[in-house]
């Protein structure tokens, strides 16, 4: 009773055609996307610094997003992949980051190629690139320094975002896929999923590629699945939908003065018993 | 810009007949309950402990509460009531507790009778009271240790919650105020107001009276008001929220296989922007 | 290079007649013990309260005590046993600590039998023991909810600091071994070994035993082990020596107006390069 | 009792015309250097780095440097001047620096003039600078966000240690200061204070001067003060000495299999009780 285990992300890659991960920044949001059947969750540096009303922009620090990654994973039976921006500055930071996350019991991350301090990708401003070598360096000392087999490091490239175009997107992953990347997410902020099919078409499959369909809602699973990507996040959404029920929330209270209308619309104190599973708890002291 | 200041919740309560606090679990929540209207926020422990997927039972640590307390303050233009439990063990616990969050710039705490470590209000079992002179001695402690006059002590009586009856609950907030606390808050699970406003009927108004609404929902403000009641905590309903929310989001991006459907009714990514108040921060780097 | 493994406490129990064990309150002292030859470091809620400058007495958390000793495992290629007091509380906080440590990668834990919240056994006052059967209840706890099979449990008694007699202390280990104790940590305060090995004459063996010669600093090693003990603990020498040290080391410099009489006795910056490993982090940038 | 309240580094600056500043890690550091007379404790980024056996290379994240500094400040009488670094990033990491600081009661921050990640001044390696222009703005985010008036922002310059001479100096510290620091610090690696002697010549007092005399033991106080230096940081002395005694003090363990030799070198248990306040705090349960 009670007991935590729970396996790998590189054992649940094998186990599905395409795995399906859920953005989340509590172990509350994890625990709820874990019962919907998602197959792991995303620690997401979106969500984590939304909830502290901060930007998403290398603001939060490690130590922080670690701490929301280890409290997520001790509450899940499903592994977490965590956002792990820019891998928080350079070669030694990136050692270090493989060192508590692993340490911690995380075994999947996922670096960006972008400088740091980085920007949300959906921004406007900077959206500077590393070059290309320096990047695939910092792949290549996540590799080098991880104590575990089973340990997955994702290289995402941002070329997309920052207008490089297609070759370099391409040629980004490759190298980065040489220095010992475990997967490529190539990221689009186009209103539709174009970009990414023809990035599938291009790519030789030397690793398997993730995806994050926000700007192309409409992309079914089963199309996803066809066009031979291999994982695919749900970033935000938890987040978006939370936010537009605490402000409704809020308002309601405040506005009728009382709670009488909200409490057949909201779930009870029992729901939320049951979700930290308080009866097996009890059981501890009986 | 990005300045940070914030009136103590004893300069709140002198400027309201009755002061509304709404409960929150992260700077998101709270910065939420503020556009609302209200007036303070209650950093609540079973809120930030169903963020963690934990029975509210003494689990977190004072460390945790603590973080989630200053990260709701540091988000804030009103003050931040916070549930501090049993105070987290003994008198050295709660002198600890005193300098520790008057060091973080919180202005106010509650605590309550019960005995650590100490388990929901609502949950069945276990609902111990520590003798009032013990409990009175732990009020003693943390007015005598609190560096400024400002700070705000609370004390929570739990002799309803625990069937002691109406005498005891008056004549534990009688000792407590004399004890020293800033205020009582006297807590009912009845499904109607009938109790607490038969402890309002009885109470000599020595000091304020805080009330916690979970169980009698239609309680309208203005009876509040006129009952005699200072401070109304609405403690959960942005947990209770979230949770209906989150799980229907979940299953629906799950079982639909992409979030089309999901869109119109979720918040965009820009109103997140909005409320990290990315603008202004994009103004540091202009 | 720089990858952290560590064999577990009870591997390395398992290697030696007699493990010794030195305390510690940062990751430089466990790496100092280590390199000294000590096969275990113990992260001391003494010490780390110490360097806090708070009383050793369940002021801290369980996030502080967990931080510094899993700072302290980071470091060190030998296991961490930790220090973990009453188990921070009932059974619901003891069940929480092992999922915690645990995650944290810690292999070894020792809790004691007096109530929460405790006080360190060298001070005057209160020093109230736990029945047996409910501490005997929370190392039933422990062991049910541990996920690793290596993970190992010291049950220490207080019977004979709280002054309760020898036959107390038998029956006590011996209860919390039948509860499931890996080891029983017998402690005194008495000015020489002979209650210690009073008792270890009474021992039946049916688990390891476990030492901390503080008030009885002539038993030698040799003779430790010819008495049966498995493991012994000197558990606060550097905290202690580190205070001497400082005092003379500040006063010196304020006293002479310049450093220079100090140089020669102190290490230089370089050694701490060293410690710090600064060479092989340098190769990750080469 | 136990209450607690310091000065601002700002009115300790009024009050001295030289403040010694002494080098901590912990909070039984600072209270030791606070005992033998220094006006401010100096929390350490090279002693944090140090006590965790990891470089002084923006390894370890603010959040944990702010603990540092935070749990010093709470121990202490005397302000704590926190180093910051390079603000651990670029200006939103120094923006929310401030916040995160300043909520945290710190009053004084330093900050260098290197770019991020930095690696410790007296390393081999980069020790590359931002433009000047760049450097300037931090300061002037740090000052335009500060919510105090009291808070002091100290502009460090690296100009010598990177070896670009004695005008790029001055020049560098002339432009911090108009862009709102309270004072420079002009750091030197040579092994005479020569260099900062020239510095001092040269400098037209706009705001005042901090030197860390690592290289230049014999530089005594009073030449410092007649020098025209406002500030004199002893940087890592404390930690220095605790590397040589706990190697010693470890080893005379493990060597001699007993403690007996090294007993009446070493503080008691008591003196341990003493620092910690164990009978203040033991009043507050009579």
């Amino acid at each position: 009773m009670l007991k935590r285990t729970y396996p790998s992300f590189r054992t649940v890659l094998g186990r599905h055609d395409v795995v399906r991960v859920a953005g989340a920044h509590h172990a509350l949001s994890g625990v709820l996307a874990q019962e919907a059947g998602f197959q792991a969750v995303w620690s997401s540096s979106f969500e984590v610094s939304a909830a502290r009303c901060l930007p998403d922009a290398s603001i939060l620090t490690m130590t922080e997003f670690l701490d929301a990654a280890s409290n997520l994973q001790k509450a899940l039976d499903i592994p977490v992949v965590v956002d792990c921006d820019t891998g928080y500055g350079g070669n030694y930071n990136v050692a270090h980051m493989v060192h508590e996350f692993e340490a911690a019991g995380i075994t999947a991350v996922c670096m960006e190629d972008k400088t740091f301090p980085k920007l949300n990708s959906f921004a406007d401003g900077r959206q500077a690139l590393l070059p290309t070598t320096a990047f695939a360096g910092k792949i290549r000392t996540a590799k080098a320094v991880q104590s575990t087999e089973d340990f997955y490091v994702i290289a995402r490239t941002e070329a997309l975002i920052a207008g490089m175009g297609m070759d370099e997107a391409v040629s980004r992953c490759q190298a980065y896929a040489d220095a010992g990347a475990d997967a490529v997410l190539v990221h689009s902020k186009k209103p539709t999923k174009d970009e990414i099919v023809a990035f599938l078409d291009r790519w030789d499959g030397r690793v398997p590629v993730v995806i994050v369909p926000t700007t192309y809602p409409d992309w079914h699973i089963d199309e996803v699945r066809e066009g031979g990507v291999s994982v695919v996040i749900y970033a935000n959404h938890g987040m978006r939908a939370t936010l537009t029920t605490l402000r409704k929330t809020y308002r309601a209270i405040y506005e009728a003065g009382d709670t009488m209308a909200l409490e057949p619309e909201i779930a009870s104190v029992r729901d939320i018993f049951d979700l930290q599973r308080m009866a097996d708890w009890q059981k501890l002291d009986a």
